[in-house]
């Protein structure tokens, strides 16, 4: 096996390593919460579906607020605790989206989705995680105000981490949703995807929901012969990543393809190929011929990808 | 360090290795599938909340019906297609919880939770992955009735795989619960807690949800220093399980503590303590001289706490 080109330092994931104490104990202590949302030491979080206001500062933002400040950018539609910095209090707060599309126009903020964020590196690193719990959290609510059981509006409940049903007595906890991101090695190739959403020479893993009834391992194996017909054998764990878009977690593996002809199937993407260990390497460092690229460092399928090109991959 | 315990031959995982085709792509082919349902090849499962219908059958049951039979033991709340083996349809069945409590005392039938047909290995092992498959979209539908985003009655589409709202149009995906499993490891030792649910002398791995904006790896450290006050450092992966109960996808992991002393949530535990890998080995074989015993082979906390046993774990 040729040696493994050298990509230089990694770069750090985005949304995970918390600094946050998530403080679940906290969670029903109405005193104490109502004593740190008085506090100006808190921080607010302040998010309209996709959107993340931001104090403009330099060519990026500081996104936390005091809730005084949080409370006079618009009208707050849920309030959850995310925990605490320091011992300082963190909340999100959710507003509307077109109230938050209403602020980009003013000089003193810039309002961004969180994607742009964290790939331009708009914000200081540290807060993607905490921005991550925060907008999942929120997602859920702003889509969950029912009572799926019984259909009654249900009524937020611990500090933001349960809703409960006033007619059903159901309670509900916030929803994350696993999903498998793969990437599928055949001898020295490694098979990457586009998606139709993808912009041009932009190439992935594959990737998908884990169905109920399934393992991790099932779901990758199911997502690759869905996706491309490619039977895989082997998968090993690589990492995990919390994804926000809405609220979903990523379980990144390898996979070992126990076949090579690929078979799209052309509702879930638009190509699919194999591609060698110099190409990836290429794509990786943005210096393809052709200009293809591959996530950036903020995303798992960066670092799934780079794993395998480094020869840090599970050796199939 | 000592030789490890050799413990003979490993026995089989539950609820995975399914052998059937999920056939997504089927699952909006009405006519294919009304032929299937009209099919006395098609085999169905019955369910009714927590409890499985079977045929009587010996000292255990056999869980497939036709068509034909499953629709005499009650009226359909729900209908799912789980896919196809060897080419034959599988469906799932929901009936009333109470409806299926009536079936118990039919002679001809056995009826029981699956968790006790899967210890008591009451059905021939390779139905327990579907089955899981079965009553965890089975219990998703009985939940979700209603559309949580506005309220209304929303109407199961693509073979019980979507609930569509005909009011505000949103589509609503199956719901599947990440949750961490661990085994934390001190040098020679091993972490096991008793929940107060447990059955006297039963002793077993930690556990917890994921959270929103919260990566696997850091799901263990946050619950294993809420449950006992351990903090962990590093968190290798072992293995995945669906758990049915109602809808849940264990992650198995092995993480090092970075601390030893124990002070435990009593709201969550009632007793954790240090093992050695002998006591251990004694209480997977069940030859422990107090009657201390860890959780049955079907469930992933055994083989978590087996493979550190072996020796197979990650090396702290």
């Amino acid at each position: 096996m040729p040696a493994c080109p050298d990509l230089g330092p990694k770069p750090r994931l985005g949304y995970i390593d918390s600094l946050i104490d998530r403080a679940a104990e906290r969670r029903n202590d109405h005193v104490g919460l109502a004593a740190l949302m008085a506090d100006p030491h808190s921080g607010v979080y302040v998010i309209g579906g996709d959107l993340i206001v931001t104090r403009r500062c330099g060519e990026g933002g500081d996104p936390l607020f005091t809730p005084a400040q949080a409370r006079a950018l618009g009208d707050v539609r849920e309030t959850v605790f995310l925990g605490l910095v320091d011992g300082a209090g963190r909340f999100g707060f959710g507003i509307d989206q077109a109230r938050a599309e209403a602020l980009e126009s003013r000089e003193d903020l810039l309002v961004r989705d969180l994607r742009s964020i964290a790939v331009q590196g708009l914000v200081a690193h540290d807060h993607l995680a905490t921005l991550a719990e925060a907008k999942a959290l929120l997602a859920w609510h702003a889509r969950h105000r029912f009572c799926p059981t019984c259909g009654t509006p249900s009524r937020p409940v611990q500090a933001g981490w349960r809703r409960d049903c006033p007619q059903c007595r159901a309670e509900h906890f916030p929803r994350t949703d696993p999903a498998v991101i793969m990437l599928t090695i055949g001898g020295d190739r490694c098979l990457l995807g586009r998606s139709h959403r993808f912009v041009q020479n932009f190439w992935s893993c594959l990737a998908g929901f884990v169905e109920p009834g399934e393992s991790i391992e099932a779901a990758v194996r199911r997502e690759t012969v869905e996706e491309v017909g490619v039977a895989c054998g082997r998968v090993a764990y690589f990492a995990s990543q919390p994804w926000p878009f809405p609220m979903s977690l990523m379980i990144g593996c390898h996979a070992e393809a126990c076949t090579t002809e690929i078979t799209i199937d052309p509702l879930e993407l638009q190509e699919a190929r194999w591609f060698d260990r110099d190409e990836v390497a290429l794509m990786l460092t943005r210096r393809h011929p052709d200009g293809l690229v591959t996530p950036p460092s903020t995303s798992l399928a960066h670092h799934i990808i780079r794993a395998w090109v480094e020869g840090e991959a599970a050796p199939f």
